[in-house]
């Protein structure tokens, strides 16, 4: 606890290094640069520098129209071929590397001993447990995960989440800085294998795969079905709030009684778990919680307010 | 084949018979009228006249604002109490009856008994296979599901597919009448349990429910999860094209040949299918379809300026 009482304000970050640039990397030092933070970054590959700054010029018009900070400019990115030069100027080092177990743990013990004691370590990992990549640092308390969705200057969702040797005040610290920074922030309490966002996405892209396999739809179907079909919602409510929106002005507790069956039916490849009354008094208080103080009609007339929206912005 | 040649061009039809008027019947009531059709409404519930006439008021500013034909309007609505005459006058007929398979069956053959032979009938389930439902129909070869989604005035998605008694031909006329109502239509060539994207919705929903049964996740972090991550993606890029993005310059083929493994790791609980070298063909061949000439940049200038579109529309 005694390099946590040390760390920065999330608010007082400078300088974060960016370690590895590719598509990931590179957006994450898009957004911060976008943000207003100076970016160090690093990356071993050929001709990384070139690739990275035509990429923030890519990304640059969109982050200009979405809004970016008095003190953006893209002139605050320094590529700096030497790891530990970057990490140790660092208030907080963002690691986007390949998805290779033994390299992520390699090069994690690096930047570990390369950056000040206090300041935290985040890796984009979108599939490892921080538990299975700490192994070999030497301070992983400071360790955590902060997995980002593609495009990370566009999509606002961070997952964070620590490994076995984490402190939680690291967890803690990376999602407050997150937040700071414009993310929406899910803070999850363990591990789960994929984090939350990928297991949902990988559950339809798994069924996806079945049914062309099996030619039940083609492969423009599966993509039809959802632009034109829950895609529209889904912007608006996710899958909870679209289940309490299904069950007409009984809302979620309404639908759970009226379809437990379809729980049993052969609706995708996957088994449903049980419909616990455990786990259908969690669905009824969260969707509630969700709404809050909003009837149906209130949300039914904000959902289709933004439907035409989402349907004007994607042209259909 | 003698009834489907006495069938009107699907371009001429005038009256439309909505049978069931609840959420998904009267959503198709004034998506009809909207269009610029006389609709026919039948059901026996008590006040349902008020209650569609009401709904019809809720949905209409927001029919609109989207744009409607000329000819629209709220007094092209009859309520009609007998359900053979609200049958006797129509072009086309749609069935959005509560999912009880009995009531189906027996409503399917009033139905038949009383719509002149050349017209389709078209049933609004989400779960029933047609062959299921069309038992006691004495002319069943012309019985369809045409599965919407809710709000049915606002989501255009349509699935539709025959039963074994089914003449294809009326599957053809089924899916041109929607695409001219301006519905996106998905053709399934044959009967699967729940349709293409009831599947895919059913996916992501029973991996939430595990999640939260376990206690992986609340109830909001799922919502957050898709609402603030891939859900933003969705309207613009399906999962097959976001896949196809996901893979950098090589696309589809190259994210299949480096994630291959990804597909055994435990990401969700569905276990996914095998990737054989023909499965993999179809995703390259289909990705480079739905691409249509345009590059990954391209698509990612696509993806972009619509992410922002939406983002905006949904407020985030």
């Amino acid at each position: 606890m005694k390099s946590a009482n040390k760390r920065v304000d999330p608010t007082e970050v400078r300088t974060i290094a960016c370690v590895g640039t590719g598509v990931i990397g590179g957006g994450w030092v898009a957004h911060f640069l976008a943000r207003g933070y100076r970016v160090v970054a690093w990356d071993p590959g050929h001709r990384a520098e070139a690739s990275l700054r035509h990429f923030v010029d890519s990304a640059w018009p969109a982050l200009r129209e979405l809004g970016m900070a008095d003190s953006a400019s893209r002139d605050n990115l320094f590529f700096e071929p030497d790891l530990h030069e970057a990490c140790a100027q660092a208030d907080f080092v963002q690691e986007s590397a390949p998805e290779v177990l033994s390299l992520k743990r390699t090069l994690l013990s690096d930047i570990d001993s390369a950056t000040p004691d206090h300041v935290v370590i985040s890796s984009s990992t979108s599939g490892y447990p921080m538990t299975d990549m700490q192994t070999e640092c030497t301070r992983p308390e400071r360790t955590v995960v902060g997995h980002p969705f593609n495009p990370v200057y566009l999509i606002p969702l961070v997952e964070v989440v620590g490994g076995a040797r984490t402190d939680e005040d690291a967890v803690a610290w990376a999602s407050e800085f997150y937040r700071h920074v414009g993310k929406s922030v899910i803070t999850m309490q363990r591990e789960v294998y994929g984090f939350v966002a990928n297991r949902l996405q990988e559950a339809i892209w798994r069924e996806a795969l079945h049914m062309v396999a099996e030619g039940e739809a083609t492969v423009e179907q599966v993509d039809l079905a959802i632009t034109d079909g829950p895609g529209l919602r889904w912007p608006i409510f996710g899958p909870v709030m679209t289940i309490h929106l299904a069950g007409g002005q009984g809302g979620m507790a309404q639908y759970l009684d009226s379809f437990a069956a379809t729980l049993q039916a052969p609706y995708t490849r996957m088994a449903a778990p049980e419909l616990s009354a455990e786990l259908r008094a969690i669905l009824v208080r969260g969707a509630e919680d969700e709404a809050a103080g909003r009837s149906i009609d209130d949300l039914v007339e904000e959902r289709d307010k933004r439907i035409i929206a989402v349907r004007r912005a994607v042209g259909r």
